[in-house]
């Protein structure tokens, strides 16, 4: 029988993740399989499923792990990879995705993770959660590999949206602090502006006019402005939070990616390229092991919509069971640590203050 | 005695190539020790060499290889890393790089190099060259690393502009396939615009503009266009040539080189870690070193300044001798193919060609 309440609750007081299933590249079984591991790791966590019932009971059932730790609600409809988001915020009702956003809505449970379609989980989870007030934009947030103290910094947006204004930019800080705080354990993190140079007169007006506002911020909302950051910056230890429009942190994501890919092609080819190499290789196994470990962004996978009277997880879409599992972690942290709230108090303060402060500041904080 | 001759000439009808000796970050002894790496390879490069002409005869006396190959042009100033283009162009008159600028405009060199400030290269090439015909933004075009058959991509603009509009990322199309032809020697490149997705409707409204702009031009100019990239094509297989904005071009190319070095330093630290790794370091050594040849940045130093009445190559400001060396076997190549005029054959013969297709068939490419 496939468990279908609408008043989904847990006997024990347990801190519950809304997980939808389907959309992902790998079906629901490596989400299943992410949901097992994290179960196995950390059993605090429980859930709520959103997808096919019949098959989620099946694979869940399959798994002792999970045993009474989750509940299933069925959604017959799913979102594929490929749908425009315009189709689907007209078609939404009824797909797995809405009814995990649900969750959230009802206070069922505190995050939601998803594999899904970006585009689709963003637009539905501004009609299903609305957005946080105060905030124009949300922003996807992500991890990234660093040379970093804590081995990552965060940058935003990478996508939720392709443009961002001087104001957007500047709550984009605030939301980079207080999620630095909650999702790093940072207590004064340092935030950079991503653009073409690090010198006042460079890159576009928006920048110039929001180097002015945050500068202005920093000062009343205990963080660390370093200016602007370059490209290069985004991997180094000069910086924990990124700041940037969703398009331009887009493509540097996807920059980022590809090049680490490109790295590690060329290293796989150089050990294949004779016998000798290959003995080295075996033993550079560990060594090489451990460098991938650090960098792997399995690790880190889930880009947090923040912004939102919610907190939704993107994972990647073709998260394996580490990936997913990741990604459920990151939702508990965020979960138990009442993110959400935490961060629509600091984004209020922080416009408060600036509102307080700013422009009789400005030109005098920029030359500073 | 300083040669101080306003028509340097040689005696022999050689390939000369115009370099701004001073600027660079590690001042005039990297760029004379390029000079003389590349005059040891390749006999056949003459050079105009422009900066403090007591110094440069001192140094290029030192080096037999150079003897009779250089002529130098005595400019007492120099424009420093942190100046101003605003500031440049009310003084830059006078300059080593003004003076390298001025023997292509005079003809008595084909190709200028210098290592010096970026954005003021740009503003005196634009004053001392002026654009192209038919070209409204010139585009600074380098060389990527990538799983291409060639071993490398081409990006274009990384940074000559912070803004482009549809018809310039058109003009980029256009002007990057003139450089993959004489730069990489590809008689067909594949073209690719840089956006945050593949699908038709990713993006802002000035990449959709181009995307049709572009697909009725492949057909007419004898280039393949693959569509929207994403930045993780980048370093891939899948393009030759990308087109983007100067400010997104700039991020992706920096963030790309920030990787690289992020990977490259966990490696280190993970061959550092125990007694056994750092023998396996010793044996994987010889691989290590190919891997990091194939994607050596040095060994493609030089972004070429396109759509301009002449060539200008910028090489790294922190560029060793092997950099240098690197730009000077490019500014060669492209000299002796007639670069410059080709390049400004093609736009004419592009924006043509798109005048009397465009906008008749525009929308029905669109959706092919």
């Amino acid at each position: 029988m496939v468990t279908s309440t609408t008043d989904a609750q847990f006997s024990d007081s347990k801190t519950v993740i809304s997980v939808d299933v389907m959309g992902g590249d790998n079906g629901a079984v490596s989400v299943v399989d992410g949901m097992a591991k994290s179960s196995g790791i950390n059993p605090d966590i429980r859930f709520i499923a959103h997808g096919d019932g019949e098959e989620l009971k099946r694979l869940i059932d399959r798994r002792s792990v999970l045993r009474d730790r989750v509940v299933i609600k069925h959604a017959a409809k799913v979102i594929d990879m490929h749908t425009r988001p315009s189709q689907v915020m007209r078609n939404g009702e009824g797909t797995s995705m809405w009814s995990a956003l649900g969750s959230i809505r009802d206070r069922e449970a505190s995050v939601a993770v998803s594999c899904g379609n970006t585009g689709a989980l963003m637009g539905l989870s501004m009609i299903r959660l609305r957005r946080t007030p105060g905030i124009k934009r949300p922003a996807i947030a992500i991890l990234w590999p660093s040379l970093n103290l804590q081995g990552f910094n965060v940058m935003l947006d990478v996508g939720a949206d392709i443009r961002a204004d001087a104001h957007d930019l500047k709550v984009f800080a605030l939301m980079g602090v207080s999620y630095a705080r909650n999702g790093l354990g940072l207590n004064r993190p340092r935030i950079g502006l991503l653009n073409v140079g690090t010198e006042n007169h460079k890159g576009r007006p928006e920048l110039h006019e929001a180097n002015d506002m945050i500068t202005a911020d920093a000062r009343t909302n205990d963080f660390e402005y370093v200016g602007f950051v370059e490209g290069g910056d985004i991997p180094s230890d000069r910086v924990d939070v990124i700041v940037t429009d969703g398009f331009t942190g887009n493509v540097a994501l996807k920059t980022g990616e590809g090049t680490a890919l490109l790295v590690g092609t060329r290293m796989r080819q150089a050990f294949e390229y004779s016998p000798l190499s290959r003995i080295a290789s075996l033993l550079a196994y560990t060594s090489l092991r451990r460098m991938r470990h650090r960098i792997d962004p399995r690790r880190v996978n889930g880009g947090v919509f923040l912004g939102l009277n919610g907190t939704v997880i993107k994972s990647h879409g073709a998260a394996d069971a580490t990936g997913v599992s990741a990604a459920i972690k990151l939702a508990f942290q965020l979960a138990e640590q009442g993110f959400t709230e935490r961060l629509a108090a600091r984004v209020a303060s922080g416009i408060q203050n600036s509102q307080d402060e700013y422009p009789a500041q400005a030109d005098e904080a920029a030359n500073t």
